[in-house]
């Protein structure tokens, strides 16, 4: 069943990132790549990541019904709230795969502890790539085997980001520092997702590793909030994968001084706190900017909806609209196209109310067109790369107070390169 | 702000059927198609339709929380359950156009219940085109005033089919008998959607006309029944439009015998409901086939789900997703994203239990791949213009019963057509 792939030579995305971002070592984080040869040729495919004794986990997945065969797993193994190690694959998704794929996950958990030492329930696993097909773990287990003997290079974000693509045409990565009680605590991530080749399913696997110790109760709530306001926010074709994973590590290295951490308010968390958010959302414009066959990046701001999940559901609405993200490859600042969004999302909104920004112009308010607004400045901005779209849907209380709901989304545009890269014949 | 446009010169669909079908006329309703010079030039734009006194009226309207001024009026106009007049136009959708859009809705309304003699409130009023231009309905109440010299064509259905496209490859017209206590009555349609040009918003019309005598609260019954399971099943691109409006008209000529109709389950109804469901799925058959850029026509049956709802939201989870669409495009059988979508649609499925057929063939099931299935009949089967795909989704209760929802959608590929027509500059 299984097909070899050469890597895929798809152009890099024109809004990748200039260069790779500076990752520093973290304690207790041991990375390693390698190349097991299952599917894609000249690469490598294979991600083992050791983490030291203290490590704490947080987790979130796909919402699918149709989860792979990993996040089964991982959702299980999560409970515990520790981690001993992060198994990666790539190009082979262990998704409905039946009870072979469940026993290839396990297979890879109990090879992954064996090699550092302990229980089958402290190893997470991601699986990515094509759906449907079985995934043999006998490869993987022996790259990881042989790989006992060279040293690991534990520092090289780079080679970790790269073993963990499917088709992205760049390495996705993020670091910021934080204070955290006396200590400089660092966060790294890296990510994968959402360029696409013929037969393999777009997913979005994401991984952040701290070396400051938060307990896993804590490190879970911390991690749904910042991804809720980041890749939760990411829209490329508006399909949701059976794989995607974003976990995250705390080794623990970096102790806060005082009593126990027990509240995301507690103030010493703050500085970590937004420094997680901004790294989550730098992760989740990259992962926009490789969405397939991009031209251009929306952001999509909404403001006024009844409630900041209202307000994500109508951007979305406006990012995933096939009429909207076309008129944005053909540099059209079409806002007829975005009223019909934001009225099929179902959200409240008040049509005589509605105000539509594109590039900081006006160009409706009060559900009519901005009569002679000037539209050369607004031809200009969807010339460029990035496109801002920001609306304002009005709705108000019975007693006249405006609502507050707010959302950020970040969306591709819908090109002719997103149809060679989807339609092309499976071989 | 108008702008004229020559009539588009897309190429007919290749899905389009080989040639319009026969409307007989129809007592109690006549046809006339006017050219306004509104927007497009050379060509028929309006259409008034006349009707008998004792005509009974029905409609469903776009559930869009930024409805057209034409839907607004048009809903408000259907409590009466009465009409004697429908006007069409096309060109401008008298969408997001505030106050001044309501006043030129009720203008128009005011200008044809003055041409046959009733009240504004018998007239409804649907409006397809640009949304945010200002409609000046002087040209249109000019016309309707100025064709009065000339004979009404009772029976040109196909001028009427025509006067209401806006982008469309072809004009959609239907029609069936039904049997009707001891008469026989006749059921005729015409409908628009969905191709697109630049700044056009696709929207869907569709009316329903028969002879048959039905009060209006059993024809909304009617019709609200044959529309879930019609036209609310047909998805171009899943953007809903701000006009969508399917009205169904009784003019009263064929009285059934006996007591009066009451109930949707009355014997006597049946011929007439059936004769309505088949005309209506003849409607959105012909509106998917006429999708933008459409190569092949997709009809996705769904059982097994939790109920008929549920099947349709898995069914249109399907057809709407740009990734099982780029790959019917591509001749690709791939399950793998039909799975992702099943997945996505949020209704309960099984995965374990799923089995999937294409073109007859079963590829999937128990949740995994059928092993050595044969590809030649499926790789035939995809490169045909028709391409059925079919799921079950395994629900069973608690106690194995297994569950009956069921659904059936139409929908269009999605190539490179579609973003030619949609991404190209606005002129």
């Amino acid at each position: 069943m299984t097909t070899k792939k050469t890597v895929a030579s798809l152009p890099v995305s024109p809004l990748a990132p200039k260069k790779f971002a500076k990752l520093a070592p973290l304690a207790g984080v041991e990375l390693q790549a390698m190349a097991s040869g299952s599917r894609y040729v000249g690469r490598d495919d294979l991600l083992l990541v050791r983490l030291a004794e203290t490590t704490q986990v947080a987790g979130v997945f796909t919402r699918s019904k149709m989860p792979s065969a990993a996040v089964d797993l991982s959702r299980a193994h999560l409970a515990g709230g520790k981690a001993r190690a992060l198994v990666v694959n790539a190009g082979n998704a262990n998704a409905f795969t039946g009870k072979a794929g469940a026993k290839a996950a396990l297979d890879m958990a109990k090879g992954a502890a064996k090699l550092v030492d302990c229980q089958p329930e402290d190893v997470l696993i991601a699986s990515t790539g094509v759906i449907g097909e079985d995934l043999d773990p006998a490869p993987l287990l022996a790259a990881m085997q042989d790989s006992q003997a060279g040293p690991a290079k534990r520092s090289d974000w780079q080679a970790a980001a790269r073993a963990i693509m499917t088709t992205d045409t760049f390495a996705k990565a993020a670091t910021r520092t934080a204070k955290f009680g006396k200590h400089q605590i660092t966060l790294n991530a890296i990510a994968k997702g959402s360029g696409m080749i013929a037969p393999d399913m777009a997913t979005l696997l994401a991984f952040v590793f701290t070396d400051a110790h938060v307990p896993a109760r804590l490190l879970q709530k911390l991690l749904s909030e910042a991804n809720g306001q980041s890749l939760n926010c990411v829209t490329v074709d508006g399909d949701t994968s059976t794989s995607d994973t974003c976990l995250m590590f705390a080794s623990g290295d970096k102790k806060c001084d005082g009593a126990p951490l027990r509240s995301l308010d507690d103030k010493r968390l703050a500085p970590l706190r937004a420094a997680l958010a901004e790294l989550m959302q730098d992760l989740a414009v990259q992962v926009a900017s490789d969405g397939e066959g991009i031209s251009k990046l929306m952001t999509i701001e909404v403001m006024g909806a009844e409630t900041d999940a209202a307000a994500r559901n109508i951007g979305l609405a406006i990012g995933n609209s096939p009429l909207v993200k076309t008129a944005v490859a053909g540099e059209d600042a079409n806002w007829g196209r975005i009223v019909m969004a934001i009225g099929k999302s179902g959200e409240a909104a008040e049509r005589d109310r509605l105000s539509i920004d594109i590039g900081g112009v006006q160009v409706a308010r009060k559900g009519r067109a901005v009569a002679g607004y000037d539209e050369r400045p607004v031809a200009k901005h969807m010339r460029g790369r990035h496109v801002h779209i920001r609306v304002n849907v009005g709705v108000q209380s019975k007693t006249k107070k405006k609502a507050t709901g707010k959302a950020r989304i970040w969306a591709s545009d819908l090109t002719h390169g997103y149809i060679d890269i989807n339609a092309d014949y499976r071989s």
